[in-house]
């Protein structure tokens, strides 16, 4: 999408076998961009979330085994790549799908090819993505084309966390509507969770609707429930990081409370998500996705800009005062409207995904 | 409640006629106390929110008529008293029923009897207080004890924002069935909801539940609906702004999404209230109960203590994102379980408030 008026990815090949990359630990405050010219470059920048969001690092896993083929293409080259990036990130999914990916088509490959091959294949994990995110982006179009307004008022929409093209290599998933909609002269106003601990709505989200100049306005998590009573929100978009096959998602903490809210004030609430985020051997959500527990830090801190322009993080609890940090949590199907997915849109439920993924039929129970 | 091991309120009448409070704008960083000597004085701590809490706001407005009628005791003394005091919070319902009170009792009042009698009159807004919230303590310990465990594991209790002791005069009013548990040896535990955008839950609720003891752990408003899927909350105790003779309530922002969650999981949702905070005029509070929007930079920043030990604010969002405030929402009487008040607990309804207040029934529409 667009940065300062200009075409930009997350995640980029660049001439002699370097890939370019957005820091996003520098975002909002900050644009840099980051060259990976080695394996150990990429690994370091899954791992201090230079690049974060499920799709972005699977891309950026598969160019580290890109890069590590130019340094040691053999066998055992390639197994010390995959080990190497697989402990970045223990718990993303697509990390290890991509890497999975990457090892088999180079095991497969001569020893003197999986330079070239290793490259084409990172290439297509981007371009793939992209294509994915493009075709959320045409399917929810259409729901917020059906949210227009006669009076050419804007459709309002509110997310959370940043399920947005920094999170992928372009366009994003629950924003990939949103672009959509703005591109296509369709108005829309984005309410935008600051996404407590990380913040990744206030310093990520809100960041790159700016730069695209979707407009905007950013509230805490607290404060969507209130709006949805006042007819301010027209839809709920919003990712998924991994969605059961009877179409329960565990998204970022905070996204069930908007879900009953929506539900609540019979608010239209869409789940956008690529195919690869649907997990067929799952059927209760609540009960059967592990939510990762991480550092209280994030809690206790808040990192921002200082008076000074110095970037740091300020503590907002007592001393010894302890904190929990959940992750993910849990909105159950029968809160969702719907699925946005790469196939069209469907009811959050076995039966609606089997509807557009009929091919996983058999493997149902 | 007790201030490292010792018994401490946040306003307090001195020798000499002077007035110490607690400037809570230090805390949870540091504990500094503020010795009011003048009208002036009082306003001042009342406007920078030095003291805050409605019914602590009260209190220091009383506090602020005494401090004045020993400078100037004439009628014209005592308007211009009343009408600096008015300008420190306009929409503080307390800070103005607190001002017309002692406006009346000092109109009554010989000027020379005024400065005593003023004195006498803010000790007693202050006492009456405290004996509203060991009341509502009393009665919530009740339901505490109800849900305590054979194990003698301890209850898990969730509360939004400060509705403590430093909000009130003493014990406060969500905190004092915890308090009141606690010091009766029934053992509990509280998630402390951070409350953004100004943090009183990470900063004033955390800070007076560790002085007194009580075990807690901060979490971030996403967290708790998360917490109650999981069996992890036993109940939900939050105080109350206004509160329609319907039993609705408006509370902090972000109140409405709690007890969505804590309906949704079938967890008993307690508001705690002493009676001047019911608006017998009002019935519907979302559509009837204006909701104040406040300054956008209290979500666009944070402050907390910088690692130097400096206090600062960090800007959390992309410079030129725009920031709404919504203060309070509304949460319908469909969604708590009970109301707990000085005259103990009733349901959130007209019928259930009458029951308890039979004197207000011939008021009612």
């Amino acid at each position: 999408m667009k940065v300062d008026g200009v075409a930009m990815r997350t995640i980029w090949p660049l001439e002699g076998r370097c890939v370019g990359i957005i820091d996003q630990t520098r975002l909002p405050h900050e644009l840099v961009v980051v060259i990976l010219k080695t394996l150990e470059d990429a690994a370091i920048a899954i791992q201090s979330m230079k690049v974060r969001g499920a799709p972005l690092i699977g891309a950026a896993a598969a160019y580290g085994v890109a890069l590590a083929m130019a340094e040691d293409a053999t066998d055992q080259g390639l197994e010390s790549a995959v080990r190497r990036l697989g402990t970045t990130r223990p718990t993303a999914v697509n990390l290890h799908w991509a890497l999975e990916n990457m090892r088999r088509i180079l095991l497969a490959t001569a020893q003197d090819e999986r330079c070239r091959v290793s490259w084409e294949a990172a290439e297509a994990v981007a371009e793939d993505d992209v294509r994915l995110n493009k075709a959320i982006g045409r399917h929810g179009l259409e729901l917020i084309k059906a949210r227009a307004r006669a009076d050419h008022k804007a459709v309002q929409i509110l997310t959370h966390c940043n399920a947005g093209w920094l999170a992928t290599v372009d366009a994003g998933t629950a924003t990939a509507p949103v672009y959509a909609a703005h591109d296509a002269g369709v108005p829309v106003h984005v309410w935008v969770d600051e996404t407590r601990p990380r913040n990744q709505g206030a310093s990520l989200t809100a960041w790159e609707l700016q730069q695209h100049g979707v407009p905007h306005t950013v509230i805490v998590d607290n404060c969507g429930g209130h709006l949805m009573q006042h007819g301010l929100i027209d839809l709920v978009i919003v990712g998924t990081d991994r969605t059961t096959a009877t179409g329960d998602v565990a998204n970022k903490i905070g996204t069930y409370l908007k879900a009953l809210a929506a539900f609540d004030n019979a608010i239209p609430f869409y789940v956008a998500l690529p195919s690869p985020t649907i997990d067929w051997t799952l059927s209760d959500g609540v009960s059967s996705i592990p939510i990762e527990q991480r550092d209280p830090k994030e809690v206790t801190h808040v990192q921002g800009r200082a008076p000074n322009g110095e970037i740091l993080s300020v503590q907002v609890t007592p001393d010894g005062s302890p904190a929990a940090n959940y992750g993910f949590d849990v909105t159950p199907s029968r809160l969702i409207t719907g699925l946005i997915t790469e196939r069209g849109v469907c009811a959050a439920s076995r039966e609606g995904l089997l509807s557009l993924f009929p091919e996983k039929r058999e493997a149902q129970p």
